[in-house]
């Protein structure tokens, strides 16, 4: 294969032209020019560089009547999802504009010289992050805005002030590549450097952009497999370099009993709708939900799904992974099938039939390599625990997950939703109350990562502010006269930025 | 070989009893202990995991009559160095104690619910930081207290509320020990949960440790070898953890015939004295030095040289390999000897002869390969540039440091210096002027990283407050009842840390 053809999920049919492989040769020259590009972008004020996100944002917004009907096109995730999702890809960049206005994620701290420290005297200290360099970006299908070209490794990498280079996914190559012209002429008219900024297709450029030299770091949203490939490939470098995955999530849920008694029809609603949102084509989509035994909701469980419309999947390849996983989960001994799996619709397209599962918490736990898999698509595994115990011994088999999610009644469960809690936080990187993991914020206090395999490094997050963090090493400057010091660093403070002087925050 | 033994590297005979491995079922159940301490480690108070420092801190200080002369029979540096260095190790407990005190470590982010916001309603979330898990420190040879048992990674690993099961280093086994029981007794009776703290010998316990499923990060400083050894493992888990590791610096100088002609004699003395200051076996050593062509000191160098007095080297294993590095180096064409190598001194133990080796510009870039190695001990490479296009070609070879140092003339040679400090904050994590590089003050500023080979992961350091962040993980809480929320994040603020509300810093 040497080109990505994009293909229409509810016929089958191909969208557009095929979009050629990136040889080796096209690779190299766009690394070493963003290699090159690394001085000029770090040397912009961060107000500048903020106004080449603001930049890219307004050229998406400029171009959704296009860019929204080739990726529904490539998709079939359809016009609305797709025009919020435009509108979330704006927002973050639009967001991280902000935080390159405000100044704090420079984390500017200025020691001054103390002849009386101890155990030696102190030098003038003066710390703040620079960029880490050109960046990897991996895109994701299944966000064909967010989690791609333009999504939010991009922005986190360009406001940190390091070029970007996308591998784009092969699900949505056209858009992949009309996404990347405009953003690339966005950049460059706002006044970008040449080289901050390319689009790459195919698995081998994919392969060889993790292990090219000029790169020094790597965002990417996909599947287990595919990201601990590329995971290894950056590891076995000569000169590792930070590899932030997000490789794949159950998203537990836990329903008490109380909130079982409390509320059960707004849960099945919510469950329901939450797991078959997209298709069941979220990171975020609970796939493991623990209820209590003799819950008594299948029937309704059930007619809730049925009267829910499913869209086609991304494509054939997610196709024909979802009913290989969905069937050898329902094949475990053991397992109970509420749902499916069933042969997919009739008709062209990548169309799915969505599966519902249960097993008993014991059974779970002798199958938990076979069961904890994640089944990307309409499907979910109910786990039902007779007793507490049996609810907690499940919890501690559970992988690490980007989200975990507590249906209770706090106020007649307390210990037992103090002791979920706990447990929760171990496993994931955001517990939610009452309420369903899909829909990530995108703000200063979102946190989207998790332990492994929820991704491969849980200090840190591919959503929110905090994920500039990922692109950016700290360097601290000793005794350097203050015209030689980064405007952030020098006495004056010519930024009006944040910083902590002596130990004390000032803002 | 089944047990560590230390021995006087002034005289080459054993110090104390022998130290025993830890046998794989020791391991296991250190690590087992380390796990089930978590809940209550990361329960604790930020307040009460302050004393649990500052007992360690006091618990050193009490026993320092006893553990410097331990140090320094088994390492050979000295009762002042040690003393010294031992008010570091307790200093760093103590700054660590403070940074709970003070509460930004937590990094607390609370937006409030949003039911305007686009693309979606935002709910309440609260994000802070938890502790990662149980930490694996691979304590160091050249510092036996600041990076050995109670050194900064244990601090710091500490104080995010993690476990802490230190290898101790062969070196000095029995001050390991010994330091292994001061610091277990004051935690406990500090009353740290038990699982706290262990230490472990030997090689395989080390290799077990890494890849044990209860260790969720390490802490490493050593060789470039053994570090890359154990980084490859943690890469290779099933789960991949953060292994942060520094491995090796050469710390390049630049000095510039404007700085020459100001204070040659000072910048003479200055390096000298830096690069022979414990024997050469610091990491922060100025291992290159690139020096105008035509500089004329190299009497100046080498009677400096001669009148340094220099201790032994740590102990066998290192003078075998300076040894072999400084021979290897001195035998690639084209480099000159201004000093040695020759043999060591006469007498028995680790001693050593310093050695001061030069070569041209040029020369360096043809064979960069075999020179820009570090040779840990008291050696260093001149490099002369007869231009500044030489100058700066070399710096581009340069591989990543700890440190880079400026010896220029910023009135004169303005330009240059705005270039070199360009280039060398992209090599090194702290940048020097007028100054040199061996030396590193413990404060809120400080950073001790660096690009690869200096450190695994150039976006941390080990040194300094910010070193905490290597042992934490972040959660947010969406749409907690507060009650159910840490104090960090509740309402009410008990805890009075600095917290970040919609976007917005309150300290």
């Amino acid at each position: 294969m040497t080109a990505d053809q994009g293909h229409d999920p509810r016929t089958g049919e191909p969208v557009g032209e095929p979009v050629p492989h990136t040889s080796p040769s096209e690779l190299d020259r766009a690394c070493r020019a963003a290699a090159a590009a690394v001085p000029a972008l770090a040397a912009m004020p961060p107000a500048d560089r903020a106004e080449l996100l603001r930049a890219v944002a307004g050229a998406l917004a400029e171009h959704a009547g296009e860019l929204v009907p080739l990726a529904d096109a490539e998709t079939g995730l359809g016009h609305p999802r797709l025009t919020g999702e435009l509108t979330r890809t704006r927002v973050q960049l639009e967001m991280f504009a902000g935080v390159l206005d405000e100044g704090s994620y420079l984390e500017a701290v200025i020691d001054l010289p103390d002849p009386a420290a101890q155990p030696a005297p102190r030098p003038d200290l003066r710390r703040m992050l620079l960029p880490i360099g050109p960046v990897a970006v991996y895109a994701a299908s299944n966000f064909p805005f967010a989690f791609s070209i333009a999504g939010g490794d991009t922005a986190s990498a360009l406001a940190a002030g390091c070029p970007v280079i996308v591998k784009a996914h092969p699900g949505h190559p056209g858009l992949a590549a009309r996404c990347g012209q405009v953003v690339t002429g966005a950049l460059a008219a706002a006044g970008a450097p040449a080289g901050t900024f390319a689009v790459v297709h195919g698995l081998d450029a994919g392969r060889a952009l993790v292990q090219h030299p000029a790169i020094a770091a790597a965002g990417f949203t996909g599947s287990l497999a595919g990201g601990r490939a590329l995971f290894d490939l950056a590891a076995a470098r000569p000169d590792p370099i930070p590899f932030y995955g997000e490789l794949g999530s159950l998203n537990p849920v836990v329903i008490t009993a109380g909130a079982l008694a409390d509320r059960a029809d707004p849960i099945v609603a919510g469950f329901v709708g939450s797991y078959l949102l997209g298709s069941g084509q979220f990171c975020t989509k609970p796939g493991v939900v623990l209820l209590p035994a003799g819950h008594g909701l299948a029937d309704r469980l059930a007619t809730a799904v049925r009267q829910t419309d499913l869209g086609p999947l991304l494509n054939a390849r997610i196709q024909t992974g979802y009913a290989q996983t969905a069937a050898a989960l329902s094949a475990v001994p053991g397992v109970r099938s509420l749902l499916g799996p069933t042969a997919p619709p009739a008709g062209p397209g990548a169309q799915a039939a969505p599966v519902l599962l249960a097993v008993d918490a014991p059974t779970l736990l002798d199958r938990a390599d076979e069961l904890l898999v994640e089944c990307f698509g309409p499907a979910s595994l109910l786990v039902e625990y007779a007793t507490t115990e049996a609810l907690l011994a499940t919890l501690s088999a559970l992988p690490g997950s980007l989200t975990a999610t507590i249906h209770a009644d706090p106020a007649t469960e307390t210990d037992l939703v103090t002791t979920l809690v706990d447990r929760l936080t171990a496993r994931a990187g955001r517990v939610i109350f009452d309420g369903w993991p899909t829909g990530v914020a995108v703000t200063w206090a979102m946190h989207h990562g998790g332990p492994w395999p929820a991704t491969t490094n849980a200090g840190h997050t591919s959503v929110g502010v905090t994920a500039i963090r990922r692109f950016q090493r700290p360097v601290v400057y000793q005794n350097a006269p203050d015209p030689l010091l980064p405007p952030a660093l020098q006495d004056g403070n010519p930024w009006r930025i944040p910083r902590r002087v002596n130990g004390t925050l000032t803002t």
